[in-house]
């Protein structure tokens, strides 16, 4: 018997795999790891219910961390599935998972499908030329860190989703703190930044705009976003490309 | 009418997502970007054709370049669909492509799909971590450039796929060149490095071993193959992940 951890993509119900969907329909259990999603409303629980023709056990971070064990337990007699939104891997490396599964001598199999650490090639810019992805956890009024770069919080809240306009707006902040504190940066809030919502999705947007902008006057709509800074040397082709995006 | 561009994933033809194959059952015309890709072997074109029900026509990188436009004007009339190995991004930005489209007022619709650049999050290394990715060049006798950043050469070769036995040897020879020339190097053919091979196949192989070992005595088998350089500092749980794969 196979645990399976797939994939289900970036948009809907349908960007699953013709291979993981096949998974799905063949496991007893199917499992569906909401930490790091959208339940609510990118993916409805009774419409993927529907569409995979199993009912569906939802799984918070807790759940996952802590009662996973129970979970290969039971894939050790019957076919069970783990459904993760975009690829398995890119959220969070699930390597306790595959390190107890090893451990335990069950077999995992992973579906990968798309994220939105390489759908954003959309944007025109090279992929290959990104450096590391962080992520800019929401400000509270007496915590402000602004390295961007520590570690989560251990203890995880209710998910909320960080706007473009809100990540520009702490980004313009610490450079403000950073240059009163005789930091010399490149960075200024004039500086051209590139706004994504809901990548994969229909009415998906590409933005390009001064952080500033980004910041005050541009409505992304619903999320999931991201925010690229990107380098100041492009090529010409991702310059056009960007240009395509200006927002007006 | 829309021009669709549908990543087709890493492993075999179910790679596709759902969506992507009810695009392509749809399409008057399809046709395969065959040059980052591998017809040959992992993809067959009888068994795209027989599976997404539809003759496919085989697009090289000169085709897909040069008589893009041809094909542009086509989607003005009926739907037509591109298909690209793994995510439609990733390997090539498409940006011309995509420019074109816009000024010819043609719809251009996206299906993402996985790609190397984050199904690489299988290891368990943090993909937050990553910088930015290079591609090693095949060396000739009397071009060896070592900085593996340079710009692809313009003249396309026939595809071939270099092994991680074959990029750790020109790492080993770079470092060597690198040192007698007074550089100090962190780099050295002692240094624990990952092999990855056939991400998202049946058979895919993941070891850790020394960039030696890698270049002298491990057989990752067939295609395609990346090669990581982790970081020094890696997360206990990183660790643990990598040394599950340690070549023995």
């Amino acid at each position: 018997m196979v645990f399976y951890l797939v994939g289900l993509g970036l948009g809907d119900v349908t960007d699953i795999t013709v291979k993981g969907l096949n998974i799905v329909r063949g496991c007893k259990k199917v499992y569906f790891e909401n930490y790091t999603s959208l339940l609510s409303f990118g993916f409805d629980q009774s419409q993927l219910e529907k569409f995979y023709e199993r009912p569906i056990i939802e799984a918070d971070r807790e759940f996952v961390e802590q009662k996973i064990e129970q979970v290969l337990e039971e894939a050790k007699n019957e076919d069970i599935a783990l459904l993760v939104v975009g690829d398995p891997f890119c959220a969070t490396t699930h390597s306790d998972l595959m390190i107890r599964a090893k451990e335990m001598n069950v077999s995992v199999k992973v579906t990968h499908n798309a994220s939105i650490l390489t759908a954003i090639g959309c944007t025109g810019l090279q992929l290959y030329n990104f450096g590391s992805t962080v992520s800019i956890p929401f400000w509270t009024d007496n915590w402000e860190p602004d390295s961007f770069i520590e570690k989560e919080r251990k203890e995880y809240e209710q998910p909320r989703f960080l706007t473009c306009s809100q990540a520009a707006k702490q980004i313009i902040k610490a450079i403000e703190k950073n240059k009163m504190n005789g930091k010399n940066l490149v960075l200024n809030s004039d500086i051209f930044v590139v706004g994504i919502a809901r990548i994969g999705w229909d009415d998906q947007k590409i933005i390009y705009a001064t952080l500033r902008q980004i910041a005050f006057d541009v409505d992304m709509g619903l999320p999931l976003h991201s925010l690229i800074i990107p380098s100041f040397e492009l090529h010409p082709l991702e310059k056009e490309m960007l240009n395509s995006f200006i927002f007006k």
